[in-house]
C-alpha cells in the first residue's frame, strides 16, 4: 500500500512581542502575537527525518524578535511581509510562508506618557501568504463584541413539527464580530484601512434594521467593501449570542424586554462571504486560514 | 468515630443577567454575573436529606431576574443589599446570605443611542455579607491590567546559590489588578467611590516610581483610602507579568528595553493588605471571599 | 458598485446533548456536542431579510434533541448522516449541510452501574457534509495529549546569523494530537474504525524513534491509513509542546534530561498531511472545515 | 490620615516542573505545578522599596528546580514541606511559605516503557503552610468529574412566589469535586492516603442514595475521615452541574430521563465543611486557601 505527503507547513505559533519605542518622555507600546508557518521542498524530514531544509521554529522565533529591532515594527501587515519575504528569500527549500499576526490594543494612562491600561479583548489581525514573490494579505479583526437592544426582528421562517420558536418583532441582538477581508493588492494605508474598515463593520451593525443576523452580516460586509476600494473581498463569522427575554409572568411581572438572561450555549452561528463584483481571483490568499 | 458539619453555604453561582432601561430613544444598557449563596439552619439537608429549609437555587435564580424588574437594579451594591436581606428576611432557617455580583462594561456605538460595544475584560466587583440583620460590603475591580514602560527599578535584593537575576534600574512593569476593598459602613455613593477608587489606583501605579511591585501595591492601596474615607481596607492582588528583554546580542543587536517578550507562566504574584488606622472590626466582611 | 454574496451557512453550534440508555440496572451515558450548519438558496435573507427559507437555529437545536430520542443516537458519523440528511431531504430551499459531532468519554466508576467519571479532555469528532444526495465523513480526534520521554533527536538543520538552537539526539517530544481522516465511503463500522485509527496513532507516536517531529506526523497519518482502508486521507496538526532542559549548571548541578520546564508559548506547529496514492477526490469532504 | 501594611506574600505563582527518572529502560514521568508564596519581615520594601529581605521570586523559581534535581521530588507533600522549610529556614526575614503543588495524572501507552498519554483534567493538590518551625499540611483534589444517571432526588424544599422548580425523585447528579482536606500531623503516608481518600469521595458520591447534593457532599466529607484517621476535616466545593431533561413533548415524544441538556450556567454551588470531632486547632493550616 502506497501513500504519500500531501499540504504541510510548519513553524512557531504564538510569539508574545511587545515594543517601546521612545520619542522624548512619550513612550509607545505595541502588543503582538506572532505566528509564522514556512512551506516548501520539506519531504524529507516527513520521509526519512532529513533536516537540511528545516529552518528551526526556534530560529523563526529568533527572527521575529531580531526583526522588530532590525526596523520599526510598522503596520501588522508590513511586519508579517518583511518576516514572509525573509524566510523564503534566505532559504532554498522554503518556497512559501504564512504569518499572522494580532495586535493587542492598549490605551493610555493620563498621569504620564508611559502608562498604560490594557483595552478590550478584540485583535487586529493580518495573514499574509508568500509563495515564490507572489503575495497575499487578508486582513481583519476577532472578538469585536457589538450588542443593539432593538432594531432586530426575526419572523417569516419556514416553520416544521420541530419549530417551537416564536417570532418576534423586536429582540436583542449581540454578536462578537470575526472579520477577514483581502485585499485586491499590496499597495494600501493598512492602518487607515483597518480603522475605516473596522468603523464601517460598526456602523452597519448599528444602523441596519435587521430581519435577521444574516441581513445584518451581508450589509457589514458590503459596508467594508464600499468604505475602501482596496478590499475585494470580505468574510464574517458572527455568533448569535442569544439574550432570552425572561418569562416573568409566573411572578406576576410583565417583562417588556427589559430582563434578559445572556445565554453561553449553544449559540446561532452565521457565516458569509460578501465578494467585490470584480474581486481579483484569490490565489493563495485563504490557504489554510480559517473559512469563515 | 463522630464526626460533624462546620461551615457550609449554597447557592446559584453566575446567573448572566442583562437589562435594558429606556428613557425615550436612549437606552441603558446593565451587564451583570450575580451568584447567590444561603447560610443558615442548615444541618438536616447534610445529614438526613431534609430540604424543609433549603430555598432552591433555581429559586434564587428566578429571585434575580423577579428583582431586576420589581425595582430599578441600580448600583451593584444596592442590587446585592436587597437581594440578600430578602433571603434573610423571608424564610426562618436562612440567617445568612453572600451575594456576589460583577458588572461588565459596554460602550456605546457613536451610530444610534441602542447599540453597544464590549469595553475591556475588567469587571467591577461587590461582594455582600448578610448575617442576621448585620450586612458587610466589599467592592472592588478584577483583571484592569496595566503597564508602564519605565519608572520600575529592582535591586538590593538577598542573594543565595540559587539566585542567578540581574538587578535592574529600568523595566517593564504590569500587572492585572484584582482589588477588593471594604467599606466601613453602608451609607455610600457607591457609583461615585467606586470611580474614584479605581482613579485612584490608577494614579498610584502610574505615579509611583517603583523600587519593587510591593511598594506599588502599597501606595495603591494607600491612596484608595487616602480618597474615600468610607473605605476602611484594601486587599490587593497583582500578578507581576514579566516582560523580558530579548537577548539579541547574539545577533549582533544593542536592545536598550525596547524588544520584550511577554511571557505567561511562571509569574511574580504579589498579594497585599492596605488598613486605615481607625479601621473598624472586619466582622463577616471577608468570610469566604478569597484572602487577596 | 457591485457586491454579490459568496459562500454562506449558519447554524446552532454546539449543542450540549447527553442520553441516558438503560439495559436493566446497566445505564449507559454518551456526552456529546453538536454543531449543524445549513446552505442552500439563502440569497433573500442577506439581500433583503426575507426568512423563507431560513429554517430557525432554534428548530435545529430542537431536531437534534428530537432525533436523539427517536431512534438511538449510535455512532456519531451515523448521528451526524441522519441529521445532515434530515435537514436537505425536508426544506426546499437547504441544499446542504454540515454536522458537527464532538463525542467526550466517560468511565465506569466501579460502585454500581450508573455512576461515571469524566475521562480525559481527548474528544472524538466527525464532520459530515451533505450536499443533495452527496456525503463526505471526516473524523478524528482532538486534545489527545502524549509525550515521550526519549527517542526523540533533532539536527541537521539548516543555520543562518539567527540560528542559536542547540542540536539534540535526546529530547522529551510532547504534542496534542488534532487528527481528522476522510473516509473513501460511508460503508464503515464507525467505532472500530475510530479505535483502530486512535491505537494506530499512539502506537506509531511511541514506535517511531524522530528525527523531527514532521517524521513522527507523517508516520501517525500512514499508520492510520494502513490499519484502515476505508480511510483516504490523514491530517495532523501538532503542536510541539516544548519542554526545556533547565540550565542547573550556576548551581553546581548537572542536569541529564531530568528536570524540565513545561512552557506554554510560544510552541512548535507542525501540521501536515497523508493521503493514500489511489484516495478518492476529496469533494466537499473538507469544506469548511480547519486545514489541519 | 493613618494607614498600615496589613496580611501579605510575595512569591512565584505556576512554575511547571516536568521531571524524568530512569530505572533501566522504563521512565517515570512527573507533571507538577509548583507556586510558592513567602512572608515575613517584609514592610520595608512595601514603605519604602528597601528590597533587603526580599528573595527575589525569581530566585524562589530556581530552587524549585534546582530542588528537583538536588533529591527525588517524591510525594508532593514532602515536596512543598520542603521547599517551604528551606525558604524559611534560609533568610531571618522570611518567617513563613505557602507552597501549592498540583500534580497532572498521565497514564503509560503500551508500546514501550518511555511513552505516555495525558489522563483527565483532575488534579491532586497540596498546600503546606510553614510558620517558623510548625508546618501544616492541606491536600486534595480538583476537577474530579462525576456524574450519575439515577439515584438523586430533590424535593421537600420551602416554596415562595418566585418558585418554580418541579420536585423530582429521579434525576441526573453531575458535579466536578474540589476537595481540600486537612492533616492533623505530618507522620503520613501521603500516596496512600491520598489514593484512600479519592476512592472514599468516588464509592460516596456514587454509594449515597442523594436527597440534595448537600447530603451527597457530607457523605463524601464523612467517607474520607472515616477512611484516614490522619485526616481530620474535609472541606468540599461542589457544583451542580445541571443536566436538564429536554421538553419533548412539543413533538409528540415523551422523555423519560433519556435525552438531556447540559448547561453551562448558571450552576448550584453546594460548599460545606466536615470535620472529625476531635480535630485538632487549626492553626494556619487554611490562611489564604479558598474557603472551599
Amino acid at each position: 500500500m502506497a501513500v504519500h505527503l500531501g499540504p504541510n507547513q510548519y513553524g512557531k505559533a504564538e510569539n508574545r512581542l511587545v515594543t517601546v519605542s521612545r520619542n522624548g518622555s512619550v513612550h509607545t507600546l505595541r502588543d503582538l502575537t506572532v505566528s509564522t508557518s514556512l512551506r516548501g521542498e520539506l519531504a524529507a524530514t516527513h520521509l526519512t527525518g532529513d533536516n537540511s531544509g528545516v529552518v528551526p521554529t526556534d530560529t523563526q522565533k529568533n527572527t521575529v524578535y531580531a526583526f522588530a529591532k532590525e526596523a520599526p515594527v510598522g503596520e501588522i501587515e508590513e511586519f508579517a511581509l518583511r518576516l514572509g519575504r525573509h524566510f523564503v528569500g534566505s532559504f532554498d527549500q522554503i518556497t512559501g510562508a504564512r504569518v499572522l499576526v494580532e495586535e493587542h490594543g492598549w490605551g493610555r494612562i493620563p498621569a504620564n506618557s508611559h502608562s498604560f491600561v490594557r483595552g478590550s479583548d478584540e485583535k487586529r489581525t493580518t495573514a499574509v501568504t508568500i509563495s515564490g514573490t507572489d503575495a497575499w494579505v487578508v486582513s481583519g479583526l476577532r472578538d469585536l463584541v457589538v450588542l443593539k437592544t432593538t432594531g432586530s426582528e426575526f419572523h417569516g421562517y419556514p416553520r416544521d413539527r420541530y419549530t417551537t420558536l416564536p417570532e418576534t418583532t423586536d429582540r436583542i441582538l449581540a454578536t462578537a464580530v470575526s472579520a477577514q477581508w483581502r485585499f485586491a493588492g499590496l499597495d494600501v494605508d493598512w492602518d487607515k484601512s483597518f480603522a475605516e474598515a473596522r468603523d464601517a463593520l460598526l456602523a452597519a451593525f448599528a444602523d441596519t434594521h435587521s430581519l435577521s443576523l444574516q441581513q445584518t452580516l451581508y450589509a457589514m460586509g458590503t459596508a467594508v467593501i464600499e468604505a475602501r476600494p482596496e478590499i475585494a473581498e470580505v468574510r464574517l463569522s458572527l455568533p448569535n449570542k442569544h439574550h432570552f427575554v425572561v418569562d416573568l409572568s409566573k411572578f406576576g411581572l410583565a417583562n417588556d424586554n427589559e430582563v434578559f438572561y445572556a445565554a453561553d450555549r449553544p449559540y446561532g452561528l452565521i457565516e458569509g462571504t460578501v465578494l467585490r463584483d470584480d474581486a481579483p481571483d484569490e490565489g493563495l490568499a485563504w490557504h489554510t486560514l480559517p473559512a469563515f
